[in-house]
């Protein structure tokens, strides 16, 4: 086995997160940490007693992981995770290090959701109303945990245009017995009144503090916070971009114009060119709390978490030296 | 004639106006300010040389027209400017004044949205590019004037949900040559550091300055002033609500919720309540100017136009003295 | 009659005025207006067909009131609004513009009150609940007519130190039918988040649209506006500082350290300076309205109502020409 | 004499002030006036008993005096307030209209600066440090007044690049008595924890209460907003600029170059841009009053004082019928 | 010995801090830690050589001591601080870190007052004037250690209504040698303008960086950011509340109504309720520094000095594994 | 060797400092840090295996460096930094761990500016404009990194009175082919609608996150808020204020009038005081991040890394213990 041709499990699982057949930020995660473990045990057999060998081989085994999908943040994550915890003088030492770390990650990936419920229900208070934007599962899993804490719990859901994903929030909080007040978007500032917090998720969140979600996001937090409403963002701290560490900024796409005028439109209303950001940034001073299975984090601290987790930027553990 | 019994134009206007065969607030003015001219010239007959007798009979016409429509806010607007100039101390200076107002009235009313055009095209520079909200004359006639005044404008028009009027404002936009990227209200913050002016039209404006437009408006706005971009409401001064004077709110209509989930959802949304208010209140802090045909004014001094124009909020000038 | 010996009901006047027979601020501009009414019958029998002669009685009796107590705002206002409106060209004519002003004025002034309450009565909406400071019969006069007008309204009263006045506004709310909720000033942030409107009263009101009033109305003013809530002064016409209007500032009273520390304190607390100031300014962008028996206006425009009641600031209309 | 060719004062004063003969605000206003004065006294002679023939000469006379200088903003407002008040129904009442409102703005012009320097003074309290911007006699007048009402005032004075006006306002005040702290323009935020009033002056102000200063006026402005330090510009009511009324926006000067890099450096600094702008607008919200000759006005209200003086924008009273 | 039955000291100290025989938040911190010293002894003994057994030995003394009283923020932190740091392979090892860290722990808390006044008092100028809200050791160890490095520093002390601390913060800092002036909580936004810090203390500091202190702080600091104003609050790290690190709030203490109305009132004021929570939050944007024994922090920082001290939130060494 | 001898390369350096010989923030710890190396091979030496010896020895050289220049940022940083760091149980250990630190620290300083101007450029994107203070290296990195991104970068350069470090900057961004527009500083507010980011260096950094920065920082930063405008420093580690930490402030240099008034204008401006202060403080919440070699920060979380690289402020790793 040499530095650049990783075991079998790590090129399957390249290959299902290539494929897309592993999808979602923590499926995804969770694969890449286990196949390193895998890998592990492999390159420990393979390397014998030589720790540079092993130690190579599992760089090799996070190139390959990493180069499958570029933009996903919580691929990178898992990788940084596992591989700076990779220490020891002997090639067991390492291997049981990277199992451990492994283990943990994957561990505690499991129980991040209801973690994070946990502690987005702690800031709510019995008799809240929360308005939501879009549809997250971290956000939904505060207001359920709020609920099994025996909290009553009403919401307001914004529709979320152009895919209106609210309309998912609305009919799950449903399901979970809260009482829902479905509005367009355009309603919030006149709803921000008759709700005490507002709770929203994260595409990803930056060093800087700022959170990148859905399209909306940060209008909505600049009125909450001229309404005196506090906002929280409820998000698995696999969201925490790495890359921003070294002033990368999130690039954010661009999506079809179709999700905005339906199919048939076009034609119709010719000369008009439609545009269509999936999501925005909203700066750390207009955000009350970020959520995390760790705890919550008031935004200009994540950079700390993000470094304590998975290393300075600049560090690529899966880098040849 | 009594003081209860008006003439038959006031008559037909009146009940075309109830049945809004007569609508539009312009159209309703304009009919309701030339009823009481004729009805000045019938009442002149009638009176012969009985001036309280002619102001009974016009008092009578007023109360007849204004409660046609109780909530519209030109009607009462119209009769007020009309008849709070009704002055003269014979039948005939009160005849005379009567119609030389309705006459004065209905003129300035034909060339309120050119006049207003211009002001607000006067705000606009060469290459400016300007963000709408819903659909309003007044707004595009001032996007409109601009371009005739041979500037080169662009638009980015929020589509303003439930109802999506910005396609309208975009469609006469493209049609007048101006450029448009549609988006949906969401991405407003994002696309505001692209734009020079927000420009907005009104539903009614209030005596403390306060603006009533369409859902959406107040959250723009303050979106607008948090990134450093000025917002204007384009608005004719029969859109200044005369009952505000006395501290009166101006009720928000709430509207069907088939509007916001068309309609064949609700059955298959269940037990969730739907809420869709048709208009917001932009407090006068988050607006720079308001245009109208008389010129352009900060939010905080209309009142004094309103006085001017409509008299004070208390007189009612049909009332039984 | 000369220049500078009024007629016995105004001596009387002026004697009572200063005496503080005659005190509060309505019943001192009342007083003085009728005053100037019966000097105007006095000074035409005097006068007989000289103008001047009738003007420069007038003049001295305005005189007169006016140097009664120098720091109240009714008075000058009074004779202001009165003397302002002497015109004519015969000593008849004079007489009756003097003793029509007086009439209106007083008129006016007797109803103020009631039509103030009507216009911040509807301000409040059925269920509303209401913050005050201190206690002003004006902002109770908007509580009171809102229940009369069967809105049901809570309030949350601030006690209102050193004085506690908010006891006395406390328990006629309570009689009159308002559940009411006694805080301590400092408890006012916390309570705003419960609240629909603050609403104060009003010491005097400058043309810079500040408004003086109880010793911790600006910060209230600044803290409603952080959380979100509108903030209305109630304050009768009378109340509009005339001298502000050429850029006069409004001394603050300091009062008797007792009120804060009690009769008995100073010994015991030794070398510790107590300030006790009656009253602050509330800059007009932290007030939403102030609401007058004339209507309800934003403070930036208030100035164009004291120079229309009361004519611009330079002028003295009982000064020797 | 005909409606194209004024009498001999108007075409001496119009080649005056094209030729710049006539300078500074004030003066070229106070020559207008007089030679409408003029015109009028010449035109009822020509004119006799025609009233039409009367007021086409006066027009004419304005339409010849406006064309000198397009852009001063004084020129206009003195023709402007002469010729609206012209009125009567014979040559004699005309005549005499115009030249009673010819007297009355030249005599009022007389004394503006003293009188908006006591306005200006009255603001300021013993004991109160002021900062200036650029040079302004208007301001200047404000701080004399107040130095001759006995009050002690100190100054910090910024330099105003780049034509350093701050030395002349440093000399003048050093001169009248006021102690001067110099500083350069950057360090103003610094200073302003130590002063109680900042003072400016105006080039115009515009009907939505900008106010158009030399460059840096803005940028001081919300430092001085965030500081909590009360803002005040002094300008006499010529510096209302009538166009803005129609919605007009001032055009700003781009200056020489030489200004900012001296005579010399343009061949040293190679390819560098270098831009020189006159002048700044400070929104409304951004300043606490506007002095004038009149008294003080909150920005938001002073389009009022712009009406009564001078007008609706859209009349201009020389134009041909 | 077994896990739930702790040696003497630690029953001792149990028993003492539930009956309040032990109270302060320093002094119950101190008395926990050194129990826990103590039971290491005690279990080594005991333990012998079963490392286990000293775990579950000292796990069950935490328990013990914890459920003393359970809304005490500095007890949980001492036991946190002190079992957080329990490591070793053997039972000596285990012993001698426990015993090290209550020393360390008790050491640091002994100078931490004075610690904290030195930073505090660094952050104050010669010449300052500081305003204090209610009475707090650790604020006023910042202004006596000022005093104490030769600085000469002035008070503006609000009384703090209802139970008015104030009196006790001015008499102290009187005798400290320090000019005081006593005012309401109401004059404070007037006297911002000439104190150069605002300084108070806090009953706990959350994860989210708000802070938990006498009702009014939060007022206060919105005013004193509006004027201008830092504001410092000074805290020991036992006031770092570690359960919200979990998303918990922080429940606010309602006290009795007498506090408020006195003795005597209830029956005279009648159907008038009173409320008085004794502290509110204010949010960290509020809030320029937290001084602590360790040294300033932004309040965003804050929780990852309670993470380095205290463990995670979720974490509970005490808890059974 | 005693405590208090150090040896020659420690001696001569500091005396390279002490004269000015060795100059500017990355020399003098660059030097600083090489010294301790140097002094830990001497002291090795002589300490033999006394390790309290060569403890003792390398306190004194760090003091000796320590003394030579009280005010300077980045000495007592390298002091620290590698002190800090000393560690083990023998002279070998200790000696290996000092010379490691030192070489750790001189090769970070190395690549420090290069690594710095990579995570600012990743914040700027192709097509922006940046505006620029002052002139600083960092910030210069920044921009030239982007260039060499292969990004179209444009820049507003204020000129930064009173030394027009600004026209360095222009000259050096010109040079590296960045199109330039130079501005007085009092038009940055006009010119920050047309710039996306805003970019200043820093003197130095306090632990509250307050940035010292060449005097005009603060205002530029309170008006880039106000229009919307991101705002970074660029900043090395070596210039967080280590002192800070524990409440210092940093004291701010009062330069030579001479440099605002020109060597010849003193007797000229006669009784005008000149103040010509070098920095300003920019408040954390009007600076949206800080980049320094090791990644963006917020503000408010930089104290946390100045603790990870510098210790707690209060440590003087170089004071006898």
């Amino acid at each position: 086995m040499t530095d650049t041709e990783p075991a079998a499990p790590v090129r399957e699982t390249a290959e299902s997160i290539a494929t897309m057949e592993i999808r979602g930020a923590a499926t995804i995660a969770s694969a890449a940490a286990e196949a390193l473990a895998e890998q592990a045990e492999a390159a420990a057999e393979e390397a014998e007693s030589d720790p540079a060998a092993f130690r190579a081989s599992m760089r090799g085994a996070g190139r390959t992981l990493r180069e499958t999908r570029p933009t996903a943040v919580s691929l990178p994550n898992a990788l940084r995770y596992v591989l700076q915890r990779m220490e020891g003088d002997t090639v067991d030492e390492l291997r049981r290090s990277v199992v451990g770390a492994a283990d943990a990650f994957v561990r505690q990936l499991d129980r991040a959701q209801d973690d994070l419920g946990q502690v987005g229900a702690n800031r709510l208070a019995d008799g809240d109303t929360v308005m939501t934007h879009c549809h997250s599962t971290d956000a939904l899993a505060c207001i359920e945990a709020a609920v099994d804490q025996g909290k009553s719990i009403s919401a307001v859901v914004k529709e979320t245009r152009p895919r209106q994903q609210g309309h998912i929030t609305a009919e799950q909080l449903r399901d979970a017995g809260v009482p829902v007040t479905l509005i367009v978007d355009s309603a919030a500032r006149r709803y921000l009144d008759e709700v005490d917090h507002v709770l929203v998720g994260a595409d990803s969140i930056a060093a800087d503090g700022g959170v990148i979600n859905k399209i909306g996001t940060s209008g909505l937090a600049v009125n909450a916070r001229e309404r005196g409403v506090p906002i929280m963002t409820a998000a698995q701290t696999i969201k925490l971009h790495p890359e921003t560490l070294t002033g990368h900024t999130v690039e954010i796409e661009m999506r079809d114009e179709e999700e905005v005028i339906g199919s048939e439109a076009r034609e119709e209303i010719g000369e008009i060119e439609v545009e269509n950001p999936a999501f925005d940034v909203t700066p750390p001073r207009y955000m009350d709390a970020i959520v995390t299975e760790q705890g919550q984090f008031p935004p200009e601290s994540i950079v700390t978490l993000m470094r304590e987790l998975f290393g300075e930027g600049a560090a690529e553990p899966w880098a040849e030296p």
